[in-house]
């Protein structure tokens, strides 16, 4: 069953071994900060930093493995419509929007978000990693290493699959950053396959 | 006055607000892992998901903040006669040397020294954020996404200053991983400067 994420909110839950994860962008160019932790332990968490260095790449799609802290691998990546995604860049959050978008009463972003919908489980929001951004569009300069935020290359309609590769507690947004999404506050979709 | 980190090491300590902390590359082409923490929460540490977005570039040098994840200034970048350091991987550790080096009896590494470092000031291992790797030289392939780990461009006597701008419990290696230094183990030298 697809679950619809409201524009700039977030949701947890949990995504059991085997089972995978399919994040939709229904309307296209929109963003959703991915994050996990080790059900059974959420001190492991995925961790851009490991994931980054045993992928020798920046950019994750299909088959790589997204690693804990630990180094145990948390998700695998599966079909993807779209190819890229963002792995550098912490969740946007209110302090994010007055640093970058001079807001003067932001919006608690995708780090709020995402610390509300983890509260229950016990996740403090200082343990709240850098996201696997999905669908976020980030290139960067490599002589002076200047990242610009573009518009994301998914189309309505386009997904990429994540399969649990141990119990996992999931937080997932629909992306609260105007840069990320070209300016459009949107939806985002995901669904819970279970196989066999 | 200067002190020396033994190749393949780490110590921490703490650096009061004010301070400076200088980082060496005594013989060139070594990397230095760092790490920093609030001294009075260390819930609060440093973060490379914010300081790369708030800087809007995954190379810092003078004059940039290093962000926590708080969105706190934890450091500011002083003097640096290198001018290129890693800010996206992990600290090499026991499970990078099997994964990537195909090491049977690994070594620790920089996160294994970290964590035996810190742990007298009560910090997890699972709570070691990406470092701020200073002195190693990470290329980014723009269209891929492809790092690779060059040698650094520091040479003997080469240096950069970290500006404390809170009270902070730091970590700091001479880096264990072949590939970061050229493959020759060396030491790293640090100096704490008290202004007034």
């Amino acid at each position: 069953m697809i679950q619809t994420i409201p524009p700039r909110s977030g949701v947890a839950f949990e995504l059991r071994k085997g089972e995978s994860l399919r994040v939709i962008d229904p309307q296209g160019e929109q963003v959703a900060d991915l994050v996990a932790f080790n059900r059974h332990d959420t001190g492991e968490a995925i961790s851009s930093g490991r994931s980054i260095d045993y992928a020798s790449r920046i950019y994750l799609s299909t088959g790589d493995p997204i690693y804990s802290n630990r180094s145990s691998v948390m998700l695998r990546i599966g079909e993807d419509t779209v190819g890229r995604h963002d792995f550098l860049l912490s969740p946007c959050s209110a302090e994010m929007f007055r640093i970058l978008y001079g807001d003067d009463k932001p919006h608690r972003g995708c780090f709020g978000n995402l610390a509300a919908a983890l509260a229950p489980y016990g996740v403090q929001p200082d343990a709240i990693p850098t996201a696997f951004n999905v669908f976020m569009n980030v290139p960067v300069d490599p002589a002076t290493g200047a990242i610009t935020v573009e518009p994301p290359l998914s189309r309505a309609g386009d997904y990429t699959v994540f399969e649990a590769q141990m119990d996992l507690l999931i937080g997932l947004t629909a992306c609260s950053a105007g840069q990320s999404n070209n300016f459009a506050f949107k939806p985002i979709q995901y669904e819970v396959i279970s196989h066999g």
